[in-house]
């Protein structure tokens, strides 16, 4: 099956084979020495000088580590939503009691960094902004940049969701300024999922100071206590650290440049390819579509149970909506281990699919 | 290396190989059949009707969730306390805004019921009661039918720490009558860490209904409702998914009688063993010594230190002591895949490294 979802994406062999490693102590020099390579080659992906936390959890788990580790009960925060996952940032945000100002976009939408700013303008009382780099759920990727740079510019603290978009879209974390920054190993780095990856700068651990959102497993400070040692705190998913220590090295062999640019054609081969199948796409903005995952109306009189399940019988997985979204539309993942070659087999996999939903028997 | 520390344990190369299956769609129905298997299994070795979550993360983060999901802050609770475990049982209670009434043992003793019974007379606030089934910090593992008959006679919900001893040491779940159950992949299941597994009774889940700790990731309400379709709520760690499907094979194989049998075995041959080479237990009623931890006195004038480095220097890893334990015992884990000769290779092992120490070059 040739997996084209948005995560979990398809591991490389070399990844899978280490996945094998017979169990060692987790507080043993042989881990040790594993935490330490993967935690020494992370932060040139986030490009950041910042602290890097591993936590044994999905991408949701290192989305609420996020808030709950520099937000209190109370704080106003700006949820800048355009899709299913900035409302589920924005649920974790209310779930443990802050005040969050909802500004959601419709599905397809970017944010507009000049709304987002006039929002703050209007409720000098948020403290934090919560923002997605890539909506995974409408294939659209956020002006980051400019989003920062207006929340910065106002002395707001910036929480992203970058768990489909960091290391495989650029996002430099120091030049834009991010303050905690969120992506897990099922996406861009080529590994399984159980591990999230979650990074703090200096004005985010001086909010960890005053937070009061209650922490145990998600603390983070206790996870960066244990980094010093080599260790974390609790008993981590051995497995997958020995695949990403394979899978960083995959990955500097190719270098970022090179992994993003990658992404960037072959997004734009999945888009090029298919509306010239006669789709189109969710993103209202051609230029702020996703080069991880494009969702996809079909044509007119083909539904999506249909190309998914005829996808399926050609052998390629491809996934569905989400929430309102379902059965409206599909989305293929391109992120991750991803070739040119696996993108236009998809792309003609689904022109035999469509051709044949156009044409009654 | 042989690895005899309480978890990580060894896994057998069957499953070893079953991590390195290939990523499929995790709301697809590969995967989703699966979820089902493990979880039409995981019952038999729960002994019970109850419902079975499982959960991608560490056992501590299984612990945080069967306190987050029936408790509030303000609640009275009862920490029935052997170590650290019990320890950080209470401490996550306490740190979500429990009132937690704490009874700390003694290292090496086990729970009384009788103490418990007085300590719920005395205090009738007291709503639950949490307990460590099996203490892997002091080898000791409390009489927890006794403890749950008294907790379940003056009508408080029951909270258990099994994550050391369950699919290990028995632990029929319903007849006990225990409400929350909590154990871990990486201990008697013989898989990398990853997941934890938690029972919930229909009395914890009415205490679900106006429990009002704050959750997300660890809401175990949603992860019901997403493994009636077979799935998670958030994106699973497949590959202990695959390997626990595989050993759960083989444990059902092999039956519990059998490896609870196995498990008693061994933990008395281990017992004998350290003893016959000079060493003493911690546990304080050998009655209660754990079967799947021993936790060790060296003979007077040979440091732990010694004794850990002279072992791995013989291909064998064991674990040191915790907190205030530290430097002062060292302990043997022989839970999941242990056999007889296992226990005899470490105990000769471990009378070289001793015979060694004692007599000065």
């Amino acid at each position: 099956m040739n997996l084209r979802i948005p995560g979990p994406t398809p591991v490389p062999q070399q990844v899978l084979d280490a996945l094998s490693h017979p169990m060692v102590d987790h507080r043993g020099p042989e881990f040790s020495a594993v935490v330490k390579r993967v935690h020494e080659r992370l932060p040139i992906f986030f490009q950041t000088k910042n602290d890097i936390l591993s936590l044994t959890t999905a991408g949701t788990g290192g989305l609420e580590a996020a808030v709950v580790n520099v937000l209190s009960p109370g704080d106003t925060v700006l949820s800048v939503s355009i899709g299913n996952f900035g409302e589920r940032l924005a649920k974790i945000a209310a779930t443990f009691g802050a005040n969050v100002v909802s500004d959601r976009y419709e599905d397809g939408e970017a944010a507009d960094p000049a709304r987002v700013q006039q929002a703050l303008l209007d409720n000098p009382a948020i403290s934090a902004v919560m923002i997605t780099h890539n909506e995974t759920s409408t294939g659209v990727t956020n002006d980051l940049q400019a989003l920062a740079k207006v929340a910065r510019d106002a002395g707001k603290l910036i929480i992203v969701d970058a768990v489909s978009s960091l290391a495989a879209i650029d996002l430099p974390v120091d030049e834009w300024d991010c303050d905690v920054v969120v992506t897990g190993s099922q996406k861009g780095w080529m590994v399984p999922p159980g591990l999230a990856f979650v990074s703090m700068s200096p004005r985010a651990w001086a909010a960890y100071e005053i937070s009061t959102m209650p922490k145990f497993y998600f603390d983070l400070k206790e996870h960066k206590k244990s980094l010093a040692k080599g260790e974390t705190p609790w008993t981590p998913v051995l497995p997958i650290y020995f695949g990403l220590d394979v899978a960083l090295d995959m990955m500097l062999a190719e270098g970022l440049p090179a992994i993003v640019a990658r992404h960037e054609r072959i997004g734009q081969a999945a888009r090029d390819g298919v509306k010239r199948l006669g789709c189109s796409l969710l993103a209202a903005d051609e230029r702020r579509a996703s080069n991880t995952v494009t969702a996809v109306y079909p044509p007119a009189g083909v539904d999506v149970k249909t190309i998914r399940s005829g996808l399926r019988d050609e052998g390629f997985v491809v996934a569905g909506g989400q929430g309102g979204l379902s059965g409206k539309i599909f989305r293929i993942g391109h992120l991750g281990l991803v070739s040119d070659q696996d993108i236009a087999d998809t792309l003609a996999a689904l022109g035999r699919v469509l051709a044949k939903a156009a044409v009654p028997a």
